[in-house]
């Protein structure tokens, strides 16, 4: 029998917001969620008038209101989706988690590692789920990548090179995307290096299953009067000898939304590239290269089980999303029933959130320091 | 404020079906509808079994009896989506029309063109919308392609290229997608034809806004065993002097669901791959390629009022295919008001779906009379 | 010890001809020949000023004065290349022949099957080669296709596609390229058909082995004013049943040299690209499709023997050219030493030309017959 | 008139070299040169049976005897190519520049920081040429790249990420390729950083046109017991205020020959690929990318004046490095008769050299001192 949807409601994501509607889409695309709660601005006139365009039946005029209210209902939500700028992501979810609802927040996890240490405590302490959209990790092929690494199709890791480009911070910075993200107190003390480097930092960890050991990184804001980095290179070092290279940019004229893998063992090599979601290279050394798919010839469960429809049929950033989503509805439904949630999940946790914030933390104080190496 | 979603129904669409989970991923995707009633099978049992494990609220045995009592309900179905095999389609289509409920329906139309004209007919005298879920026709650059055609940036047409590969038919046909789809009683007289041939017809003839004058056709079925083609090769003369050719095939080892268009003027060039959504190639004659992108630099407004996420954030087939569905919310919800259907929508329609059969049609009778040219 | 370098002769190629100067290349790259003799014009001055250009050491006022001139010299030429327009190549090649000199001649082999058959007869009679540049033939990877598909790495073959795309000629048809090739008292009846479309036939029966049974053909001219077609439609049988398409067309815009052959059995599939000339695609039915290389990791020893460079060191068409005229190079010394011409070598030759006249003869009879099949 | 053929020696290229094979057929692709002497290995009777079976007029024991007796003859060799291991290049070079013949020189300069000035001195004072055989400088469109960013289409630049990948070292260094490229003695201090590292280099500095300032490196030997580095990440401080970062790998298997420059500055950006040699992507910010080609659509003299065939007709390695040759030979040429040197010439000299040994040295200091920053 079908599970009933989980009751979802959100936090921020009001009108003209990117990322809160691409959250709700997510909620919705498998069917696991009803979204019916939202404290959706800051700004209660906004926080309404969101609401009401959106159908949703019940409107708060801020997340402490809409905590305590929804706890206090028998229907009340189960879940809330946090996708405001960095800086609200810990007292939000605080909120909630202290009354046993399940968070999924936006990444980076908050704006300073005081506070990500200080929510994952919070979190612990909990016991409810909290869940963070890293959501490159959910493309299937990217899931196939991870298992064939830790199957030891590569071989003994020696490289880990990635890098994230875009272009839309080429000119001045301008509109509400670009705002918040070049002001320290919202984004915390990182630019490019929180908004994509963390997702950049987040792959490459969660296909290689390595951990950082020390990085070394020269920060720089090409833009004129922007105070946070909008370029990064980091030079790294892995633990067990693997090195690596990170490059985020927001300054690449060209570059669209440019995520890139590659992973290179004693045995193989592995690339895959965010834009086109639906294929991985992969090279067993000495043989020629080979294109896996999405859903195709080749593909192996952890790539299938993500899957809507069938090779050729392209999926996407959504689906990816929606991915994280549907796991996290797994996640719940489980605890529903007291159960443990499932082993083969592999949706961010707010271990992936704090380890992203030390890395943030890392950065700056290796810039800081002339580029010196530093542990994260 | 929000509209309320619009109730709809499905036939066909159980639960081993393909194409009844992805309507029903693309009516949800922008929440513009609830799916509330379904007659999922034409065997009762497993009607009722596959609308529990869907939550639907209501299940009938047939569609008779679910276009009878959704019509006697005050809130019925106002829509309903068919995706059974091609000859239920037109009965189904009719048993819903009549009551003026709006259909959306899988391609080909029929089975057979008489059963086409005849329910054309049923529906202009419904005064129903029916939609034909050409789904490649929601692609954001497909219809920046079909707009910068129409306002001459290729200037006059004089060659159309179209192909569609496919090689899941390459071994013996089996399963529930291959068998009623070599089956002559449920598909019609066209295999690969109907299947994919008319998908990349339509296509071709929606982006360059050509009709065919005459089509040579050599069709061929390479499977053993098989009575219906898995392979089609087509010269096309278009009306105005344009040329053209359509492959179809679904025993070409190494393509997923590889459709191609080409288009070329005395002005330029465009070039389009299902595989690849998110890009258009252009060419104006004598300056170089550019790769034009969905929401992209260059993007137009035919390209960007169908997109959920910036460039460089792939979307794909489903978000295609719900670019279908949330048109055609646009023009129920217009009905609704009692309003016109809005100028901009351009959803296919019934007449794309007759124009469709008459092609196979057309493909049959030259390919009897050993390739003679045709006219449709 | 090195080989002496072989004496070589050109007839045509003066200083503005494209193919000329391609020949001089091919022949010096892997130092086997040194051009020595010349009528590189049908006007005499220009014959002469373009061999001082050139540094010749002998010039002719005309192809019968060479032929009769050099044959009596003790160092006289041992090979000549014929790189005129299509309708000189009969003469000029019997001339040489009729004296045991060895010819290197441009395609198609001439303008009509009549002069092709007749030349034919009289190459053979000579006892000397006929090498005939389809240089396409000479990329390794092309050669590796050749032998997969030879081995059986396909299985039974059941469609080739092949295309051959331009823009050159998109505009009016101008400057010296341009203008034989739409004169058909200098091209034959064929244009683009003969010009690009038997390289394109050439190709796919060089790769797949088949020999064509029947074709139906769609010939057109879109340059305003043109008699010769400058695009063609043809569909393919070929014996032992299988199918396929050629398409040829100089008025494609944003097609500079677009020659594409696709190959499909029941075991698998390949494609290859000229303009990507170091790479080969081939799919084993129902695994991932595999790149293989030119002189990469899996190139077989049919890709390998013509390399010079490793893989991923680009070599292009000219290198291609030079594999031709470096196995004519081995022919003419087995024959130096009266022995016999390696087994190894694939140089297209007589055989091909006279069927490459046939393929575009029964092109223009389908399409004075409205597309009706005929045997070539 | 034609001119005269330069006459040309070579030191090292034996038999199983795979350089000198690539600098024949780079001196012999356009007709400049003729090969009369040379001096190909260190062991005399390799070079003699190497002489024997390449048919050279003149072979020598030792570069030193082959300096004096061509120095010494009407005839003797004008320019020489040095294709040795590293260590031999200062002292080969010097033996031929005292006597005022040119120099064609492999890359990196010189095995120490030291000899490459004391080379420098003797260059200058001889007052021959001095041609580095940085032969990626010599595509097309890597011309029209450099002359694009000099003509500011770029606006102010920002960003130079440039990576040199291969896989061949993955495993074992084994074959006299691998052998003296791992020994620090004929190499020098670096192992992928002096062997294409400096190629990365001098292609980011010829495109970019900037000056380095300072850089961090971090470098790796992965395979077991090798003491010179087969990876190296290298962060990039430009002068002027760009950023940039360098990788080069000798494992990273799937990458043969993976050199990638990408320069972005405040109005946008370029892209190229080495493995596509005829392509250049040119993004100007805010529009779609352009993909310009060599000799197509768009192409500036810079890049058309370099070609031998039209667009769509790849060129590639070779036809680069021959592009070198044929500098080479026109400044000499300009010698012959007291000319100055062209000043469209581009090809690299021994500056670059220097400025390439400058960059390994930082290399090594940087990496000595734990990535510290270093000036060049």
């Amino acid at each position: 029998m079908a599970e009933t949807p989980i009751r979802l409601g959100m936090v921020g994501g009001g009108a003209d917001a990117f990322i809160g509607a691409v959250h709700r889409i997510a909620s919705r695309l498998d069917g696991h969620y009803t979204l019916l709660a939202g404290a959706l601005s800051s700004t209660p006139e906004k926080a309404r008038a969101s609401a009401e365009a959106l159908g949703l039946p019940r409107s708060y005029d801020s997340f402490e209101a809409m905590a305590e209210a929804e706890a206090a209902r028998d229907d009340g939500i189960e879940a809330v989706a946090i996708v405001t700028p960095n800086h609200v992501h810990a007292p939000a979810a605080k909120a909630f988690l202290k009354r046993g609802i399940h968070v999924i927040c936006d990444k980076p996890l908050t704006s300073t590692v005081d506070d990500a240490e200080d929510l994952a405590k919070t979190a612990e302490a909990s016991g409810a789920l909290f869940v963070l959209t890293h959501n490159y990790t959910g493309y299937p092929v990217v899931r196939q990548a991870r298992q064939m690494v830790a199957d030891g199709a590569l071989g003994t890791l020696r490289l880990v090179q990635v890098e994230y480009a875009q272009d839309w911070m080429t000119g001045p910075a301008e509109g509400k995307q670009a705002e918040w993200r070049v002001d320290p107190a919202r984004s915390g003390g990182g630019g490019s290096i929180g908004d994509i480097g963390t997702h950049a930092y987040n792959l490459a960890c969660f296909v290689s299953g390595l951990t950082l050991e020390a990085l070394a990184a020269d920060l720089h804001a090409f833009g004129a009067g922007r105070t946070l980095d909008d370029n990064a290179h980091v030079m790294l070092r892995w633990k067990g000898g693997a090195k690596g290279m990170l490059w985020c940019s927001q300054v690449a004229p060209g570059n669209e939304n440019a995520l890139k893998l590659r992973i290179y063992g004693d045995r193989g090599g592995l690339e895959w590239v965010q834009e086109e979601p639906n294929h991985l290279w992969y090279t067993p050394f000495g043989e020629p290269k080979r294109l896996l798919t999405r859903n195709g010839a080749g593909a192996t469960e952890a790539n299938t089980s993500l899957c809507r429809v069938p090779g050729g049929h392209p999926e996407g950033y959504l689906e990816a999303f929606a991915n994280i989503y549907t796991e996290a509805a797994r996640a719940i439904h489980a605890r529903r029933l007291g159960q443990d949630v499932p082993g083969d999940l592999a949706y961010p946790t707010i271990h992936d959130g704090l380890d992203g914030m030390r890395f943030i933390d890392a950065c700056l104080r290796s810039a800081q320091g002339d580029s010196a190496w530093v542990a994260p």
